[in-house]
């Protein structure tokens, strides 16, 4: 295999069914499109999901943050830009940067991803595979400038505010349900009113366990210093189990 | 203008994150495609959404059918050929097949479209815009061997099987709910273990008024001759109005 920069840049085009009533992207898309430039990059570097899967193992989403100044609009081409800064045993963290087509820059993401064996769904050590290759695609100086995902607080006692079914366009080639539709469950939470008013300024996922068809999800939202920033957090149940958090989000708006 | 043939082709990629837990792209993300191709087509000939917003009109479409005998699988590249093989004063039928990198055909879909005017929501004469243009890219030749939409009878007196609510990720930049979240919706009224044992062989979806956020669907489903054959029909509801016939469906499995 031919070496390759360590940035990886692909090409995307906001598609208008993809768009909201305001002509604009949807977060939710935009988070896919930055899942399939990390799947598009790694793959193309010899560590993605299509080698992974032959020696048993897998990339696991931990967690992502994604902050714009503002959103690509309906056929716009744009350009997500993607690069591993940090390679451990058990995490690594990957950039992302949004850029239009004449260099104006749409907003960064960051991801926190983990390896695990298919069959154990135990973590797997990253620099066992293929001797390290990630390691030798390590880029620490293109900035990134927003920060790291925060801890989400743990939000206790309240009721939720929404609970839904899951069916089977929420699930993914895992099994379980697509990181992104989380995203979508999450922003439905509020309603085209609000979004008339408000943008996303910022919004941050952490991956807590996985979801199935069938399960039942729970949303609880509380709000932090501002009523503009809101911790939301995403249980499961099902007939055979009690709640069981699945994902801590923080959605900022301006 | 540079005069461009009639039929139109689009390269896509079978994105791995819509693909279901089989590995093959979900008939949403299909069907998205497919419009996608139909506005790309349209606009680069002069008489698309881009060109009609300007004179305060749009297309709706009002009928879709899609028949495959596969679909494509995750990371694959596959073409979207479409054209327009009738325009009348009223409606125009756009025509649908897609064909892999080394000519494979998945399938074929055919569809029907009116125009609007904006501000009267009135049909508006498609052969006056731009003098008829629309006529000069008929292609009545190219084969589309699938049938065409039948009438699916009205279900009465059933109880809705499923009812949900709408949100801000289901609307349009028209404002109304998109029309491949319905076929999302219809699609989910079956299980991933149905889906294990199932192929969609044919999907029509007729669509006979717009809904809104805040809008509650009513799914009632109806089998036909055979167990694998099915009609569906979606109604809406709100506080402001009672039940209304949003759309009309038939899924058939193999």
């Amino acid at each position: 295999m031919e070496k390759l920069s360590k940035i990886g840049r692909y090409e995307f085009l906001a598609e208008p069914f993809h768009c909201d009533f305001s002509n604009h992207l949807f977060m939710g898309h935009l988070g896919n499109h930055l899942l399939n430039a990390a799947d598009f990059h790694s793959n193309d570097r010899g560590y993605g999901m299509n080698y992974l899967n032959t020696v048993n193992k897998t990339w696991v989403l931990s967690r992502l943050a994604i902050e714009v100044m503002d959103m690509p609009k309906a056929y716009d081409k744009f350009f997500v830009e993607t690069w591993v800064d940090s390679a451990l045993r058990s995490f690594t963290s990957r950039n992302f940067k949004i850029v239009g087509e004449s260099g104006h820059v749409y907003g960064y993401g960051k991801s926190v991803w983990a390896m695990i064996d298919l069959d154990t769904r135990h973590p797997a050590d990253i620099l066992a595979v293929r001797g390290g290759l990630i390691t030798e695609y390590i880029e620490t100086e293109y900035p990134c400038p927003i920060e790291k995902s925060s801890r989400v607080k743990l939000l206790v006692g309240a009721t939720p505010i929404r609970s839904i079914d899951t069916y089977y366009n929420d699930v993914d080639i895992n099994g379980h349900i697509n990181s992104v539709k989380y995203i979508e469950h999450v922003l439905d939470l509020w309603d085209v009113a609000w979004y008339k008013q408000h943008c996303i300024k910022r919004f941050e996922i952490a991956y807590v366990a996985e979801s199935h068809q069938g399960d039942r999800l729970h949303f609880y939202r509380e709000g932090r210093d501002s009523d503009t920033d809101f911790n939301v957090r995403i249980t499961k149940s099902n007939r055979d189990s009690a709640e069981v958090e699945v994902c801590r989000c923080r959605v900022q708006f301006v």
